[in-house]
């Protein structure tokens, strides 16, 4: 079962590959939330989100053959990104499966700047899985989970380790929850460098699957996946559930609002790209739910990867009339 | 006339008060533009931009009868913020004169935000100064001049100085260059801690006073002023251009299009806010006509306030819709 032992082992193998990402700090933010808050950029991670510290930490200890047979993962989102980049990096073959009509930047970013293989199935769970299966079977690739996976869930957790290692004395930490393998990594993390800190997720109401898991004692599925937070549609596994349980005192839902108004106080206050899943934990720290007034909370923002193109097509126009 | 004690004298009676902003870097950048570049983020700075350091540094020195009488600019950008900023910290009542028609965030972020009192005017040089002189004369208050003031150009100067403290062995520091205070701030503080580091400044080729003022050995003003870059409209004074003159030895222009391509590269890339005068050093750095391959480039990114709402309207209408 993967420990804190897996994350410290992980901090090792990344170091040089991963970016320490600075932990900023805004006095305006403070000021609204009434606590003083730590958020630790993992949308200037290298791919711009987090999960290249999983899928590296993944990839890196295959064995010589199964790197030769090469790494496969559906997503159209960060760990598709992630697993392209370590994968290059490493010299292995990455086959990605992206549902059709997938966003055009995800499919050039994960093919044209990380050149792994993107196989386009149908916009369903049951046709990423059985695509996904048919290519492992056919070809043998090694699969790279996006987040039921331990070596995933180690590597994620040393964005959490160089927290700490910056502050011990938080606290709360706070991170999204979408699969899970963010949280657990954070709640390892935190279990195996601090104990008396308090770990907390926040998660999208619409998608509150992680809420209803935690409250009723087993795994909840979402009804619907209609959320802005696209990262946070996944639910979560019997791996990621049994951490969390254990180690996680709290998740707070918040509504889309919420999300695009924590987002908005990131780019105008701060003046950093996050993305809406990468804005929800901050959406947790500011909702009322949330009693945190007077703590010194670490916020993971988890990405940054957000399509710009209508805000400078914008600015193009205004340009070519002035 | 003001020299490297100035920049350093108010690195002094700034520490505290400004925030220490951080320097970062992007492989990606790295690699596009073959050298290696230092971002000084200045966007991160209070108030959004290096302005708050020159002009707290004018206010604090103020007399306790000058602070009594108030202070005076003409700004709609982010020097009118900095003004009020600095002055609201120093309990001293600030006015600012703005051309009417001034974007409203502006005239909201100094008025509602800042607590300063708002004067319209018309949309002309000569309108700002008129209506500031006759505030001057009736009011009593002080001055104090975006650019053309020895206390301002110290205070901007000081981004430089931490800058030069977490990294001695640049090559080259490039920044953008509008009335020069920034620019001219820069250069002292260069010359007074490595005088073997090169100083360069960009500027938009549609409002290129500088530029040619630097050519022709005397000050050039522009003909018209119309750039995305609206930072940098105004001309040089006699102080900022001795200052310049003496110790810049190159001004890289740069298109309209080329700012909003390093802008781009600045958000997507760096996941970071970053507003068209920001942009513009980056812009002289990635122009074929900076010969700057296998340098260390000290590059800075003086602001970050951009109207967003475009952007998060998209983004609440997409909501709605979904």
């Amino acid at each position: 079962m993967v420990a804190y032992s897996d994350v410290a082992a992980a901090r090792e193998r990344l170091t040089g590959v991963v970016d320490r990402t600075p932990v900023l700090c805004s006095r305006w933010l403070n000021s609204l939330s009434g606590s003083e808050l730590f958020f630790k950029c993992e949308n200037f991670q290298r791919m711009g989100a987090f999960k290249f510290r999983g899928a590296y930490n993944a990839i890196v200890q295959l064995t010589p053959e199964q790197r030769g047979r090469g790494v496969i993962t559906h997503s159209s989102g960060n760990h598709a990104q992630a697993v392209a980049l370590a994968a290059r990096l490493l010299g292995v073959r990455a086959t990605i499966v992206m549902p059709k009509g997938s966003p055009t930047v995800k499919v050039q970013a994960t093919r044209d700047t990380y050149g792994a293989e993107v196989v386009f199935c149908e916009n369903s769970q049951e046709s990423r899985e059985s695509t996904t299966d048919r290519l492992i079977e056919d070809e043998g690739f090694c699969f790279v989970h996006p987040s039921d996976n331990e070596q995933v869930i180690a590597g994620a957790g040393t964005a959490t380790l160089e927290l700490l290692e910056d502050l011990p004395d938080l606290d709360i930490v706070i991170a999204p929850v979408g699969g899970g393998g963010l949280l657990s990594g954070t709640a390892l993390a935190v279990r195996g460098m601090r104990s008396d800190i308090t770990v907390c997720a926040a998660e999208p109401e619409s998608v509150d699957d992680a809420y209803r898991s935690l409250r009723e004692g087993r795994i909840m599925t979402n009804r619907q996946t209609s959320t802005i937070a696209d990262g946070l549609k996944t639910h979560l596994s019997e791996r990621t559930f049994s951490i969390i349980q254990e180690n996680v005192s709290e998740i707070v839902t918040v509504s889309e609002e919420e999300i695009i108004s924590a987002m908005r106080f990131l780019w105008e206050r701060m003046k950093i790209v996050v993305e809406p899943s990468g804005a929800v934990a901050l959406a947790g720290v500011l909702s009322e739910k949330r009693q945190s007034k007077g703590k010194r909370i670490g916020v993971i923002l988890s990405g940054g990867n957000v399509d710009l193109q209508v805000f400078f097509q914008h600015l193009e126009n205004k340009t070519a009339g002035a």
